[in-house]
Order: C-alpha cells, then sequence, then structure tokens
C-alpha cells in the first residue's frame, strides 16, 4: 500500500532530521519523489522545514516541491533565499502556481525577484494582476489552442511537436481574433478524418469562465459537467488560460477546511503554523468577542439579582438552557452554511428552506420544553410555576437558537459577507445572551 | 453568465411546476440538458421532484439524470416505478452509479429490478459485493486495458473502433494474467512511434487502489498525484475497474459535507428532506444527549446551592464560562478533525500537534481568566475572594475545554469511530460539564 510506504519514508526523514543526520537525509531527498517531500515538509515544523528545503540538491525538484506546498509555506521558503536564487526557483515553477508564491510575498520583496528574473517574468506578472481566489489567479497559462480552419492532422502534428503540458487532453479552436470557439478532447481528436477541419468537429460553445469568475463558482463549473479543464477568457472572450482539474480539487480541499475552520473562529494559518503564542492571537478576536458577550450576560444578571436570590434553584437551569439553545443554533447555522456553499440553498428562494429549519425547531423546543417541566416537577424546586418558567425558558431559548442559527448566515450572505464567520461565535454568543434574558423575564414575571 | 442562465432555467421551471402547467414544464425539460434538470430536481420537494422526473419523456435523459442526482434521491425516484420501468433505467446507467442507487433501495426491491433486467445485470451485481465508501463501490467498469506485447498502432485503432468512456484519456496495460502493469495517458500514446510495444512506452508500477481501500484514501491520492483517473485491483492486482476524478470530486464535497454536519449533530439525509417532523427526529439523539448532560448539571449544582445561596452573583458568570469553554472546545476540536481529514494531523505523530493546542490553551485562559478577575474587582460583588475564584473558574474551564476539544477527537479517531462525532455535542456537553464543576469546586473551597 503506498500510504504505508508514504508514512514510513516520513517517520524515517523525521527521525534522521531529529537526530540532525543532515547527510543522510540529502541522500534519502535524492531518491524521493517532490511529492512525497512536499507531502513531508507539510507536517515539519517551521525550523526543520526550512532545512530539509535547503537539502534538496536540485532546483529542478525544489521548484516543483514548492509548487505542491501550500502557498504561504512556498512563500516562506522563498522568503529565506537571496532575489537571484528565489528568481531561479520561481521560474521554473508553472506560472499559476509562481504568482500565487509571490501574492503572498511582501510586495517589495515579490517585485525585486520579479526583477531578478528578467524577461521570463512576463508570464507571471500578467497573472499577478488577477485578484486572489478569481479565475484569473489560479488559471495556467499553457494550453493548446489552435486556429478553427486548422485540420484535424495538422493538429495532431501540431500536439506531438509540443512539450507535454498540465492540460494536454483538450484542444481549444480559437477565431482569427483568438476569441473561444470550440473545444475537442484528445480523443476525440484523434477519432476524426485527418482532413476534417477543427470547426467542422469541434464542439462549439463550450463551457468558460471570465478571469474575475469565483474560484468556488469554478469549481461547482467543473463539478457539475465532470471537466477536466475549463478555459478562461476576457470580457472579450479572448482565451487566456485553462484551470485543471487538480487545481479545482485543491480549491475544494482548501475552501471546505476554511468554511469548517472559520466556523470555529480560527483559520488556516493558524493550523500550519507551531508557535502557540501566535496561535493564541489568531483565535484571540473571536473569544473577546464572546467575552464582551458574556459580561453583557453579567450585566443582564444582575439586573434579575431579585429573583435569583429568591429562587436560586433557577440557576441549576442555566447550563441546560444555554447548552441547549447552542446545539440548536450550531446545527441550524451549519445545515444553512453548508448548503449555501455547496449551491443547494440559494438566496433566490429561500422560504421553504426557512420553513423547514424553523418548523424543525418549534418541534424541538415544545418536546424539550415539556421534557424539562416535568424533571422541575419532579425536583420539587421552588414555587408552584418553577416547572413552567424553565420549561418556556428552555422553549424561548431553543427557538431564539434556531431562528438566528437560520437566519444570521443567510443575512451575512445577502450583506456579502461570508455566513460562515456568522454560524460560529457570532450566532452562539448572541443566542447565550438573548435565551438567558427570555428565561429570566419569564422568570421575573411568573416567580 | 452560465450561473445566471441556470438561475432563469430553474425559476422558469419552478413557476411552471407551481402553477400545474405540466405541458409547459415538459416542453422546457425536452429542450434542457441532463445536468440542469438533475439540479433543478436536486433542489425541488419529493412530491415535485416525482412529478417533473415523470415528465421527462427520454429513458435516455432519465437514466442520465438519475446518474447526476444524490443516489439516495434517485432511489426514491425509481422507487415510484414498476420494475420492468426501473430495470430499463438502471440498465442504461453507467454499472457504477447504478449500483450505488440500488445499494439505497430495500434488498429485496433491489433484486426484483434486477431480476427484470436479465444478463445485462451483470456488471451492477459485480459492483454490488464491494461495501460502501470503498474504492470497489465507486469504481466504473468502463475504462480501456490492452495487453503489454500490443503495438501503438494497434492500440490507437482500438480506442478509435471504441465508442467513448469516461476514462478514455488513459489507456492502461495488462500482462497475460489481466494484472496491471503500466499506464500511459492518450497524449503520451501518440508521441511514440507507431511500432512500439506498450511495455516499452508505458509508465510501469502506476499508483492504484484496491477494492477495498477507502474512498477518502482514493481522493487523497489522486489529489495528490494529480491523476485523472486512478486503477483498482484486486488482491492479486487484476484491473477490475478504474475511478474517474469526478467521481473523486464527488467524493470530496460529500465527504467535507459530512464532517460539517456531523460535527454539528445532524446528517445530509435531514438537510435533503423538507419535513420538519423528520428533521427534529434526525436531530433528536444529539439534542437529547446534550439534555441528559444538562441535567446532571442540574444534579451537580444541586450539590453546591449552599454556597450560590450565599454568594447569588456566582450565577451571573455562569453564561460566559460555559461560553467560553464551549468556543474553546470547538476550536480545538475543529482543528484536530479537520487536519485528521485532510492528513495533516497523523495519530503516529501527535505530540507536536497536542502540544501546539494545549499551548495555545493555556495562553488563552490565563488571558481572559486574569481579565475575568479585574473585571469581578470593579464590580465589587461577594466577598474578597471572589474575583479569584472567578478568574480561576474561568481558567479552568477554559483548559478542560482545550484538552477535551483535542483529545477526545484523537480518542475517537484511534478507538475506529469518527472524529467529526466528537466534536460536536460530545465535546460541548463534557466541557459544560467539567467547566460548571470546576468553578463551583474553587467557589466552595474558596468562598
Amino acid at each position: 500500500m503506498p500510504e504505508q510506504r508514504d508514512r514510513m519514508f516520513r517517520a524515517s526523514l523525521r527521525r534522521l532530521v531529529r537526530r540532525g543526520a543532515w547527510g543522510n537525509a540529502a541522500k534519502l531527498l535524492e531518491k524521493s519523489h517532490p511529492v512525497d517531500i512536499a507531502e513531508v515538509l507539510d507536517r515539519l515544523t517551521e525550523t526543520d522545514r526550512k532545512a530539509v528545503f535547503h537539502l534538496i540538491a536540485s532546483d529542478e525538484v525544489r521548484a516543483e516541491v514548492l509548487a505542491l506546498l501550500e502557498f504561504a509555506e512556498g512563500a516562506d521558503l522563498i522568503g529565506g533565499l537571496d532575489s537571484d536564487a528565489a528568481a531561479r526557483l520561481i521560474g521554473r515553477m508553472p506560472p499559476d502556481d509562481a504568482a500565487s508564491v509571490l501574492r503572498e510575498i511582501p510586495r517589495d520583496r515579490a517585485d525585486q525577484i520579479l526583477g531578478a528574473m528578467g524577461e521570463s517574468a512576463e508570464d507571471v506578472e500578467s497573472l499577478l494582476v488577477y485578484a486572489e481566489d478569481t479565475a484569473g489567479s489560479i488559471m495556467s497559462t499553457e494550453y493548446v489552442a489552435l486556429p478553427e480552419d486548422m485540420a484535424v492532422k495538422g493538429a495532431i502534428e501540431h500536439i506531438q511537436s509540443q512539450p507535454p503540458t498540465e492540460a494536454s487532453f483538450y484542444v481549444y479552436v480559437t477565431d482569427e481574433r483568438s476569441n473561444l470557439v470550440g473545444v475537442l478532447s484528445l480523443r476525440q481528436l484523434i477519432m476524426q478524418s485527418p482532413d476534417k477541419q477543427l470547426r467542422d468537429c469541434m464542439v462549439a460553445n463550450p463551457i468558460r469562465a471570465t478571469t474575475d469568475t469565483d474560484q468556488e463558482e469554478v469549481a461547482r463549473l467543473v463539478a457539475r459537467y465532470d471537466l477536466l479543464a475549463l478555459p478562461v477568457v476576457d470580457a472579450a472572450n479572448r482565451l487566456l488560460g485553462v484551470i485543471t482539474v487538480d487545481d479545482v480539487i485543491d480549491v475544494l480541499r482548501e475552501e471546505a477546511t476554511e468554511d469548517i475552520l472559520k466556523m470555529a473562529g480560527t483559520t488556516v494559518e493558524e493550523v500550519t503554523q507551531p508557535n502557540p503564542l501566535r496561535g493564541a492571537w489568531i483565535r484571540f478576536p473571536w473569544l473577546a468577542a464572546s467575552f464582551v458577550g458574556g459580561c453583557l450576560g453579567i450585566a443582564l444578571l444582575d439586573r434579575f439579582e431579585g429573583v435569583l436570590a429568591t429562587t436560586v434553584q433557577l440557576a441549576f437551569f442555566m447550563p441546560i438552557i444555554l447548552g441547549m439553545g447552542g446545539n440548536v443554533a450550531s446545527q441550524c447555522a451549519m445545515v444553512v452554511v453548508r448548503g449555501l456553499s455547496t449551491g443547494r440553498i440559494e438566496l433566490g428562494s429561500l422560504g421553504p428552506n426557512i420553513a423547514r429549519e424553523l418548523g424543525t425547531g418549534l418541534i424541538l423546543a415544545v418536546g424539550f420544553g415539556a421534557g424539562l417541566a416535568s424533571l422541575a416537577v419532579l425536583t420539587g424546586y421552588g414555587p408552584s410555576a418553577f416547572p413552567i418558567v424553565v420549561g418556556l425558558g428552555i422553549s424561548a431559548s431553543m427557538l431564539i437558537a434556531a431562528t438566528l442559527g437560520t437566519l444570521l448566515p443567510l443575512v451575512f450572505s445577502r450583506l456579502g459577507a461570508d455566513p460562515a464567520v456568522a454560524s460560529g461565535p457570532v450566532v452562539t454568543t448572541t443566542t447565550d445572551i438573548l435565551g438567558i434574558a427570555a428565561f429570566f423575564l419569564v422568570a421575573h414575571l411568573l416567580l
């Protein structure tokens, strides 16, 4: 099994690094595939990663490893080199990966590296104009485009004469103004009679993205139409690049990870770096927001000191009321966030989704409210209205939670903000405060 | 933009369905691409989905739509047909998709359909023996495999004579015992001189999966080596099928969604069905577990009634202590769960990851503990030890949260259970109880 082999390779390399056996580590690296080296680097600490990277002898392999790493990690490794050495590596990388790494480097440093690259910087520079996370920023400029009046025979000969590129399983067909007019798979091409013109056998009007299409939309198109590559055009329909399915897979993994971590109020950067102090700093904002929310809770409960002092058992029910509200809120929020990002929920037709979430919330609120009230009867706590108070309290808290959990991500999304952010600490903190307020308001009125 | 066109198509179809204009809806469907029809069906209610599906005139298009839908949805639609009609559709689907749909249908009903298919059921039946979520269950049996002594020219002619299949960009090379020995891309094939034998130009020993490889591992291999397809062999290395990259994309999306929803204590089934009562039923178990946890909390606080009655202000700090603990626990848990599922965290080398999470947790616990104690000094609540009690209380709760959030998913994973499940309600409920216990224990001792 390849998995087991990997694990052994990583274990050996790690052992050599730990022992400082640099000579043996270098020898092991020389025999390894760049993919495997990248996998190991990805899991080392920052210091070890730099040390191992510098052990790789060939510029070729280093460039390949850089293209395989997360771009921020690649930028980190490049950061330790002088401009000439950096330029040599960047120049050997596919332009799209090179541009992505340079985006993560401070602007003036990136300019130095581009300067040191001379003319070969052109391809990379032309990609740097596109905003992050757009089709333009992840497209490759290496693809096969041929004129529509070329014959099939000529097309095959052209492909045979070219070095292999990432996207060589499709041939794109352009008209005299370089406009994208059709596509042919290599397989379709070899099925045609040699003298036919490409325009007569191509699939016309292929699915495409423009340079400013969001990368999530790119992923959706590729997934939906089972494409191996998606052509990218400018506003005038001129073919500028191609996004291959392997980049789409990277986008999908990245976006899913981002969604999950954002919901927890943390980021990918935190996970990829080993310093706990920086980790704490990254998490601090969301926890601080939650802390401020908690302080509002203290102020709120202060106003209800009277009822709490006369019926101290109310406090016993705070954890269950807060906990159930929190769980309901995250369930609703995650369903909505994931629905929005997979496209199952559309902002244009929210009615049935909202109705279903709130319906589910209502059923659960009534059920658990009745349950908690019955339990309170058994405990015999407080005056006779006590069971009704805790029953209504938990129901109110769960209903508030379902409403906020469903609506806040939708509101964020409508405002153009990321709904994943809303479904984490924002939803739970707001739910906590409103839930407690509802509980003690009921207590204040009935006790 | 294709996105806009889709949205208009979906809106029109929905309008026609709502108005009951079945004739016009059928006409609109006739002009539509199966991919677009599947997208719309996916977003309709169960009843509307059935109605629209039955409007599709051609069996061809119906079968294509079925292959594109989620398998559970497809099974639902097939459920409404008699065995002969179902067999006609299943027989037109690619065998791997057909098998996946049949897996979602009650066993005896599936056997009836297979019976009605006659001999053509063989391909599907041979796939049904593989367990769900394994390479065997998602592989396609349509691929090009050629003997190693065939000449390049013969190989190209063979491809030209075959109907196009999903995986036609790779040619797999087998020896006389049908063992997989090599692979060639179509592009590499047409670069070779026509008389060379395949064994002399193939890439030997290609990356492969066995039928029982987990589908997540399949996705990882394809993503890692940028493959367009992965061959699947049995224990004796006989080539049995191929998994194409479009199926891998489906796996990745599905697994990410599952992870997210599981963490929230809900499931994909809930999201795909519109009945709130069934939704409530699916969520019930996790909420019930959390409810039982909350009841333990009530019993626990009951033991501390004395200290609560003398210093009722302790109750004011319960929401902030529970809330901060909950947030820290989910942050740690999500980082660990996602790390495990992307392979960044390996069970074999946990030390640095655990150390980092706990280090971050400790820093945050001390910082917010000091913050809350200072705040309590300002409020002037309770006796002089009060600020120390709440400061220690929140620190203890956050530390417990970081420890449980980091370790519980790892323990679950080590035990072979799904770590995503642990990071939802299990972690937050356990954290709640232990956090409150720690807080009131401190209060009991110091006040």
